[in-house]
């Protein structure tokens, strides 16, 4: 009982006259959270006016697509900022969201710490119940005005509220003002929040209309619309109108709990015995583990959980290291996906009409701690992407773009740590952010993404994400690296080809006129020096969702040749040019497609031509286009089958690999013939 | 009043069918502080183990240290670090504070966001009230172990008290158990604190070990001592017996006010009216300043402060603005000083040996948002500091060191920033952190240092305290440039000097044998030749506390000279050897001494010599010595003397400046003739 001790020590008379320590004791105090962060405004992101203009809005767009996933509702999110003097902005987010309860508004607008999102385990943006009401707060403070808030909730009967709402730093709880019912014309249900701020609104990196067009990139089901201070508006239109499945919330996983968190979950449970408590209050502990953990720990599994004491917990704690306990359930996230990611950037990105958009890599989930991640990642490169500075990184988390703190941030290091000089870009030392033409993506999610401030900038360096990172951005920039030497090799057959066609006509013609005999017909003599079967993809663009996909397939050998092609289309996309083609086998679930040539004569071609339609359409890239039934040392523009692809191509038959090798010597002999004549 | 609103609201019946938005807000409620700490661990900088362990430690040394400065106490802490099995360690941190008197105990150890400085406008350690309550918490989090707290405050009747303390997560207050009083042997105040923590001890830069160096390198008043888990002590010496001035608190300051503060100032003021508000509220605002507001304002400056309203307080704002007011006082800051950085410096990376310590820089203070701070920097050159990586960074924000986040931190933006090919690093494109053998040191002092997060380990970026960070170390960098060049050039001159003395009398020689000539004496040849006076230190290092330093001028022109030599001393470390000396002149109150050498004749040299004693004895750099009276062209080894010296030095005649043109020719002429013969 140390309050009463306290009260005890007090009134005690030896404490009287002493000095110093005395005098420190008097000016001893709590402090209040609000307080805190009102002094401390940098570590909520609150710093410079362009950081603060930028956060209010961040908090707000996240609150709503939460609210909106939550509810299932495509998020339409309109964003508005107004100019009022010099440093004076008023802001309004507006959403298509749920609504907000009326007795919960002031909760929700004005107190720190308050939320809905801070127990559950399942992936959100928000969760620490600070950053909106973060924002109230910075406003009011800047410019002494309340925040104006409106709700609506579903329902024929439901009227919208409104109020303004202000918080009461001393004491973390909304002032609510104007609190009235009115008809909000048109609209069934939504909230909007607008408040008034000191900032100042910039363009670049770090600016309003990034972050929004970041968030367009992860959130390829969110329609976003950006009105400047300007007027100008901008609309991010949704890339697909497939939801992200709902997380869901899980319970705790026992991997990296500590003693306090024993305690603590044994203390709040409502479970009747130490056993039902084990099997009930946390994900992944069956009845048989609960009973071996029980005998292991030698706690009675049948006394109350109240009970455990600090050594049964360590008990439970030790015993629990050593039975096999399954990884976290991982349906609590909802990663983005590699074709998502893929449409998303594209979706975004294409003013800058990149080169190559490397495959995007979705990591399986890992968990640190108990804590479900995922990590995933996406490379753009070429085109109009600047080739002389570093590398642009975008960064995000639970869907959500990170613009400050890269320094700090686990992505950060993970990419300075990689050496992406065998990538295929610039880097000294193979240290450091690389430099060249393009834009690395990482995105983290996690029922707990362990961010280093309040502000939700960086995510800290824990080892194990550290190390996931690494692993994705390795596999995609593998993807990078393919690309690269698959244009490298183009280009130098391309080059070959030039020069065979050009330059051998030309000697022959001038051999002739010397000797005074008919040109020869080198058509042959070509292609037996090309030696190869050439695929060469084409994309028309009919219009927006329409695209026609051609092969063209060219025999440069001196035999006919047989071999199957094979992709993977996105399977939403094809229609029945694709069925009908002549060379078509067949497609699985997964959207991989196989056509199989056959007897294509020496010197000719033929081609493989489909259309793909709507919104998935522009995620297929013709240049991941793959074959079997040749050797590959033959075949240019195209990739030998992955062992991976799980479908079985076209053996590669002896007489191939034979008569393979004869041709390479029969090339040299000919090419000496040609200089001789 | 929205509490009663909300519960008629609640009571209404419509609200009661809708379904999402009714089913969120069941879950809205409010988290405790300390539960949003326990699950955010990583801002509070408890993230992994090693670093964890480290995060305790710097939290109650921070607070030890902060404590014996206000009781004018000079500090002795000592450190412990026992291993009790794979990831246990008990921590044992022991001061000789003033102590906390026994009713303060729980509140200080077990109660996060509870303090003596969080209103207290002066620069200090420790000043949120969360680091050591947190280090109990997760001790006690991840070994169920409460943490065991002693304390005694002076006065002859004192007992010292001990207790164990744990804190309630879910209520944000201590729970006390085996609290006693009992007699501390020996100990006539201090406080100890012991707690046992999952840890993981690591060696290198970011360790307990480099922390406590670096404590010891900005604070060379305190005694730090630290055992490590192998039992090994090491003993940081205080370097200086001089304890740092102790800051005083001040009034908040008008600059960087937003309205939101002058409501709050104005609801609590103690005055009656809004002149007194004005006048005895904030710093630096005077009588005749307080009526220039309210009449500019024209808010009614008889009111009272509680009366001020928003319009009142935007108005007070506008007028502020438009007043000219001094810059806040800084004696609410304690920076470290030029002298006492390098003094620090030297103490604790003698072992390295280096070649230079750039005079430190101490910026005079500024201020941002009201908030007084002041800038330092240092850089050490040379030696053993390895040359192959980049730079060291020794980053320090109120005498604390900051080891994690080194890429998030103001202080590092500010070095990449620079281009630090002109002061002689190596550096790609002029920008990133320097390659080099150097160490670049940077103190921030402030009354409220923008950190990004609690975990207190990076400085936020303010436009202002950025830019004061460039200037310190561009000045700093500046003095290792002319540290370089004064070498570069020594070396040069010492190559020429060594090819005259080697190369001319061997010529001479083989062409006085050839010609069957007696060899010339050279000596006035060489001279004319070398055409410089040449002033060359040496500093002998009679013990620890004793250097005698001479300075031997060489005459190297043909004429006899006169010049004056200048240093500025360490004034406690000089004795009567410096005054006794035949050239001494005078000495100021700075420490700034002249002496005069008169018509040394040519190829004859002379010396100046003097001893310095005690603690400050090896702060001066014998090469910082500086002359007058001749042309600079003609020296060597010595500075001119600095136009802000401050004292006059000896003018350059006229005769000096003709005849060393004219020597200039000789010379030329004179090596010609040599070569003829």
């Amino acid at each position: 009982m140390p309050s009463e001790k306290v009260t005890k020590e007090e009134a005690a008379p030896k404490e009287k006259k002493t000095a110093i320590a005395h005098k420190l004791a008097t000016k001893q105090q709590e402090i209040s959270v609000t307080e805190f962060f009102e002094k401390n405004k940098q570590i909520l992101g609150f710093d410079s006016r362009s950081k603060s203009l930028l956060m209010g809005i961040k908090e707000a767009v996240d609150n709503s697509l939460d609210a909106c996933e939550e509810a299932g509702i495509p998020p339409e999110v309109s964003v508005s900022i107004e100019r009022l003097n010099e440093e004076d902005y008023r802001i309004r987010i507006t959403d298509n969201g749920p609504g907000i309860v009326h007795k919960m508004m002031p909760n929700v607008f004005g107190r720190l710490l308050y939320g809905s999102r801070f127990h559950a385990l399942r992936q959100s943006r928000g969760q620490q119940g600070i950053g909106i009401s973060a924002t109230v707060m910075y406003g009011n403070i800047t410019t002494g005005k309340p925040a104006h808030v409106i709700s609506k909730i579903e329902g024929d009967d439901e009227v919208a509220w409104e109020m303004d709402i202000v918080i009461d730093t001393k004491t973390n709880r909304p002032i609510v003002t104007n609190d009235r019912a009115f008809t909000w014309e048109g609209v069934e249900h939504g909230t909007s929040i607008e408040y008034t701020i000191k900032g100042r609104y910039v363009t670049g990196k770090q600016s309003v209309f990034e972050y929004l067009k970041n968030t367009a990139i992860v959130n390829p089901h969110a329609q976003i619309s950006f009105t400047d201070p300007d007027g100008t508006k901008t609309v991010f239109e949704r890339a697909t109108d497939i939801m992200p499945p709902k997380p869901k919330e899980i319970k705790p996983h026992p991997e990296g709990m500590e003693i306090g968190d024993v305690l603590k979950y044994s203390q709040n449970s409502q479970q009747k015995t130490v056993k039902a408590f084990l099997k009930n209050d946390f994900s992944r502990i069956t009845d048989r583990l609960a009973t071996e953990i029980v005998e292991k720990s030698k706690v009675n599994g049948e006394k109350k959980p109240e009970k455990i004491t600090r050594e049964d917990a360590i008990a439970i704690l030790e015993a629990i290291k050593t039975c096999k306990i399954m990884a976290p359930p991982t349906d609590c996230l909802s990663p983005i996906g590699d074709t998502l990611i893929k449409k998303g950037l594209m979706h975004v990105l294409d003013g800058l009409r990149p080169e190559y958009y490397a495959t995007p890599v979705t990591r399986s989930p890992k968990a640190v701690n108990g804590n479900p991640f995922v990590v995933e990642a996406g490379i753009v490169y070429g085109g109009d992407i600047p080739s002389d500075g570093q590398v642009q990184i975008l960064r995000f988390a639970n869907r959500v773009p990170l613009l400050y703190q890269q320094g700090a941030c686990a992505v950060t290091k993970a990419i300075s740590e990689m050496d992406w000089r065998r990538y295929g870009l610039e880097q000294r030392g193979g240290k450091g952010i690389p430099y060249g033409p393009a834009i690395i993506l990482v995105h983290v999610a996690s029922t707990k993404v362990p961010f280093t401030s309040e502000g939700k900038e960086a995510v800290a360096s824990f080892p194990e994400l550290q190390s996931e990172i690494g692993l994705a951005l390795r596999l995609c920039a593998r993807n990078l690296k393919s690309h690269l030497n698959k244009m490298e090799r183009k280009k130098k057959t391309h080059a070959k080809f030039e020069i065979v066609q050009e330059i051998l006509p030309d000697m022959a013609q001038k051999a002739a006129e010397h000797l005074n005999r008919p040109v020869p017909n080198l058509d042959m003599t070509i292609t037996r020096i090309m030696n190869v079967v050439w695929v060469e993809p084409k994309v028309k663009k009919e219009n927006k969702k329409l695209r026609t996909i051609t092969y063209t397939v060219y025999n440069y050998t001196t035999l006919p040749r047989s071999l199957m092609l094979h992709a993977q289309l996105p399977k939403e996309a094809v229609n029945l040019s694709l069925f009908s083609h002549q060379y078509f086998v067949d497609m699985n679930e997964e959207g991989k497609v196989n056509w199989e040539i056959k007897d294509l004569e020496p010197s000719k071609s033929t081609t493989i031509s489909f259309e793909l339609i709507g919104d998935m359409a522009d995620t297929f890239d013709a240049d991941d286009i793959f074959f079997s039934g040749l050797n590959p040392a033959m075949v240019m523009g195209a990739d030998g089958l992955p062992g991976d692809w799980g479908i079985k191509g076209m053996e590669i038959t002896q007489t191939d690999e034979a008569d393979f090798v004869e041709e390479e010597e029969e090339e040299t002999v000919e090419v000496e013939d040609l200089g001789d004549e």
